[in-house]
């Protein structure tokens, strides 16, 4: 699976043994909002995008899918390097439900997400 | 108030004079995830930005705002140019509890949001 | 449609000719939480029941539909009689988007909902 | 703590030693909506009650905490007896953030949540 958009900003994607997908990002001034903080699009770009590719890696030959709602809760402050993790909860034939959790470089837990995606 | 991210990413800023703000941004395959759609990440970067914004504009000198939870709907596939409109719903002295709607060309709302902001 | 729900907790029905439905409850001390307020759950009953029928008017004979997600914000405290307004949004041949409010007597808007609902 | 709402309608209470809270109600078919399902809004009221009761674990003599959002995502349908965890995610000076799990007697998830709170 090939993503234009993870290549074109730079986000490396893991897709771990267990089923689950990590994006990482390192994160600059550049990606700062008006108030100098790592703008929470950043993070909810990775979260959204490790939890929809998690939920790809479950789909059949000629499934599709897409996010049908999507909730962040920003825990702390994003800097530095970002790894968001995105996990299948359940899924069912219709409907995938993924969590996802997105971490700093001190390991800090940043950002929390649940979200579900219709299969197609 | 400048966003360097929006700067990076080619995201056009418009504050409103009715103390909404719309961002817009042009897409293309370049901004598509592994199944050919437009990122609902990007619809929620957008979303995030214009009502983290907005949020902003509510702000008296010296005092900050930081997203604390954040819904989106995702009604009908991203494409094209993408403009979202976040707007305050209650100005609270802690929090403030915005709204945001992202619509494509063809004026069709593609994705609807709820946020609240802490306000330090 | 009989919702025994609503008849065990006195919860009044509108079906409205717009499609929207509406909830009512009169809430009084026996509906507070620990501290006195009217609990959130109670609101969040009466939007998801509103929100829940309204995707309910737009089933065809043999459909079903239940929740996949739904968030609330809560703007303003709740007391007195609730009024809780369901709305379809988008109704899609697999999944309803929904939206609610939730008034107070005073008018005032207490709380918001997006909801998604599939239809199976 | 006392709630009024959770004596009225049976909602059993444990405040465990880990600074959880756990709220259990049999539900029966007089909980159940119009398609003879047990109602969303039940699950959510556990989800929320057992949420804000760990957050107001927290609270120092004389702070109170209202919920601010809260998401839902409803994995299996709810029947019998439930139970639903609240557990503080992190407790910030002036917002809580909170996760939820509601389960059934066969020990099935069937819902979780993510909620925030604000500390007054």
């Amino acid at each position: 699976m090939h993503s234009p958009l993870n290549e074109k900003f730079g986000i490396q994607t893991e897709d771990l043994p267990d089923g689950t997908v990590a994006l990482s990002l390192q994160t600059d001034a550049s990606y700062t909002n008006e108030i100098g903080a790592v703008h929470g699009g950043i993070t909810m770009l990775l979260l959204d995008g490790s939890m929809g590719r998690a939920a790809g890696r479950t789909l059949k030959p000629g499934q599709m899918c897409a996010t049908i709602q999507f909730t962040a809760q920003f825990l702390l402050p994003a800097e530095g390097r970002l790894r968001a993790v995105g996990r299948v909860v359940r899924r069912g034939r219709e409907v995938a439900f993924l969590e996802g959790e997105c971490t700093r470089e001190d390991g800090a837990v940043i950002a929390r997400a649940l979200g579900t995606w219709a299969i197609r």
